[in-house]
C-alpha cells in the first residue's frame, strides 16, 4: 500500500451519502430539507479546504458490488429532480477522499478507520443524511472508537425535523458530540 | 443496503491481486510464475463460472483512495509488459463482483466478511498474488473467522518457489487449507 | 479453540451492566427503575432457560483490565444499596456464560460476534442498563451485524423516562428493534 | 469506562499463551522447548518491568467462556509436570494486564487494539508459544494495524525447530519483524 497520497490531517470533513439517488421510501420527505443542508455543507467544505482540512465522501454503494464511485456520480447526475441538485451543490473536487460503505456507518466493512488512524486524524467533523440513520449510526462507531465527533446541525438533514431534533440531542448527550450549527460557527 | 444484488453461494472464487501493476520492488521475479498462475486460474474461473459459483476481484487501491476499480483496470491494460497480460487473461466478466482493500488481507477494512456472510459463502477458493504476501495473509483472516480455504497450488504465485511452497505448507498445517492444484482438481 | 463449550441457539438473552457498582454520576436515577427492571429480567431470564436458550452477561471492565468477572461480582455484593440488590436478583446460573466489555457496546473489543456466530444466533433479546446508552449502542451494532433485536421494554432502564421512550422509539424506528414489553409477551 | 489504570507506553510486553495446559495434541513435543523459552522470556519480562514497560498476558479462554483468568492459573498450577512449570516461571505480577482471546491472533474477539490505541503503544514485543500458530497469527494481525513488531528468537518456541525457523523468517520478510534474540539483545 501505497501511504503517500493520504495527507495528514487533525480534523476531517466525512460526508455521509451526499451523493444520494433519493429514491428510497420516504426520500421526498428527506428532499427539501437535505438540499437547505447541502447549502451549508457547501460553505462548510469550502472553508475547511481553505484551512487545508481533507474531505471524505462516504457513500452507500447501493447493492452495486463494485467498487465504482464515479458511476454513482454520473447516475445521480442524470437523475431528474434533488438527487442531480444534491451533486451539483456537492462536487467531489481534486483531492477529495472516496470510500464506499455496504452499511449504514461510514466504519463498517470500509477502510475508513484504517484511513483516519494513518491520517493522524482525531476530531471528525460529520454531516451529510440522514441525521437519525447513517449520521447517527456513523456517529455512534466513530465515538466508541475514540473519535471527538462534531456533527454541525445545519449540515445535516432527517425526513422529519422532531426525529433529527432527538437525534442530535442524543449524539450530543451520550456521543458527547459538538451540535454547534455552522451558522454560529 | 439493496441486498438483491449478491448472488446467494456456499463457494466463492476470490482473485487477490490479479490486477496488478507489477510495478513493486521484486515484481519482475514475479511476473513470469505469475502468468502460468493466470492461464490455471482463468480455467478455474471458467469452470466455476459453469457451476454458478461468483468470483470476487479483491485488489489493492494502489494508495489512490478513490474507489474506482474501472481505473485501476484501464490503467493497467494501458501498461506494457506483464500487467496488461494479466488483466487480458483475468478480465472482470458481467457478475463479477470487486472491492478494493487496502492492506494485504482482503478482509481488513472491506466489506468482504459482511458480503461472504450475506451471500451464505463457508468456503474460500482462493488465487492469485503472492502467494506467501497477500493470498497468506488473507488465508489467515478467513481461517480466523471460520471459513474453509483452498488454494489451488497452481493457481497462486510467488516471487521465490521455496517461499511458495512453505507458505503453502503453513497454510495447509496451520491454517487448514486444501491446497490440491486445479490440475489434479 | 474448543467448541464444544458453546451451546447451539437461535436465540439469546444478552444481559448488557446487570452487574453494575452503580457509581457513576447520574446513577441514584438510574437505580430505582434498574430495580424494577431487573424483576422483570429475572422473570424473562427464567423463562428462557426453561426453553433452554442461553444468557450471556456482557458487562463493562470498570477500567481492570484483568478479565475476571468473579472480582466484579464479589465486589458488587459486598457494595451497600442498590449494587448487591441487582446481583442478588440477576446471579449468573451455571451454563450462563460471561464476557468483558472495554466500551459501550457489547460488541467492541469482545468476542461476542464470534461467539455467536458458532451458536449460530440470529436474535439477540437484549436487556439491561442504560436503555439509551449501553443497549441502543449494543443494538445498534448488533443491527449493522444483521442480528434481529428485541429490547423487551419493561427489562431495561435509563436515568430519565423521557430519554428511555426516544430511546425505545429509535431503536424501533431505525434498528428495527420488537420492543414489546415481557408483560406483554 | 475508566481509562485511568491503562499506563502510557510506547513498548509493550505481549505474553500469548504462556499460562498454557500444555494438553493439545502435540504438546509434548513443545513442552521441552517452552519451558527454555519461558526462561528466557522471564528475565526479559523483568529487564523491560525495570524499563517501565508494560506486560499483557493474552491467553486462550480453552473454551471456557467465562472470562475468569485467574481460574486458569489455578487450573494450571495444579497439573503435574510442564504446565505448572510454565505458570511457575512467568507469574503475573501486579501491574500485569490480562485478555482472554478465542482464536489464535490476540487481536480477534479482544479489547486489545483498542487497549494498545490507549496506551499509545507502536512497537509489540511478541513472546510464546507456538512460532508459527498463536504468534505468527498475532504478529500478521499486528503488521496489518501497523504496528512494529520485535519477535525475540529465542522467546518463543514451536513443535518443531525446522517450522519454528520457517515461521521466524516469513515474520522477518513479509511482517517486517525484527526477530534479534534477547541474548543478543
Amino acid at each position: 500500500m501505497d501511504k503517500k497520497q493520504l495527507p495528514k490531517a487533525k480534523e476531517v470533513l466525512l460526508l455521509v451519502d451526499v451523493i444520494n439517488p433519493l429514491n428510497f421510501p420516504g426520500a421526498e420527505d428527506l428532499a427539501s430539507p437535505a438540499i437547505e443542508a447541502a447549502k451549508c455543507i457547501r460553505k462548510l467544505k469550502a472553508q475547511l479546504r481553505r484551512q487545508g482540512i481533507p474531505t471524505i465522501y462516504a457513500n452507500d454503494n447501493y447493492g452495486v458490488w463494485q467498487s465504482d464511485f464515479k458511476d454513482l456520480i454520473r447516475s445521480c447526475k442524470k437523475s431528474p429532480g434533488p438527487a442531480a441538485k444534491l451533486v451539483t451543490l456537492l462536487p467531489p473536487q481534486r483531492g477529495d477522499l472516496t470510500i464506499l460503505k455496504p452499511r449504514h456507518s461510514a466504519f463498517l466493512g470500509t477502510p475508513l478507520d484504517l484511513m483516519l488512524d494513518q491520517m493522524g486524524v482525531k476530531t471528525i467533523i460529520l454531516a451529510g443524511f440522514a441525521t437519525d440513520s447513517c449520521i447517527q449510526l456513523t456517529a455512534m462507531d466513530g465515538f466508541l472508537r475514540g473519535y471527538q465527533i462534531k456533527v454541525p446541525s445545519d449540515c445535516t438533514a432527517a425526513e422529519s425535523a422532531q426525529h433529527k431534533k432527538q437525534s442530535l440531542e442524543h449524539m450530543q448527550r451520550i456521543l458527547k458530540c459538538s451540535i454547534k450549527p455552522l451558522s454560529h460557527g
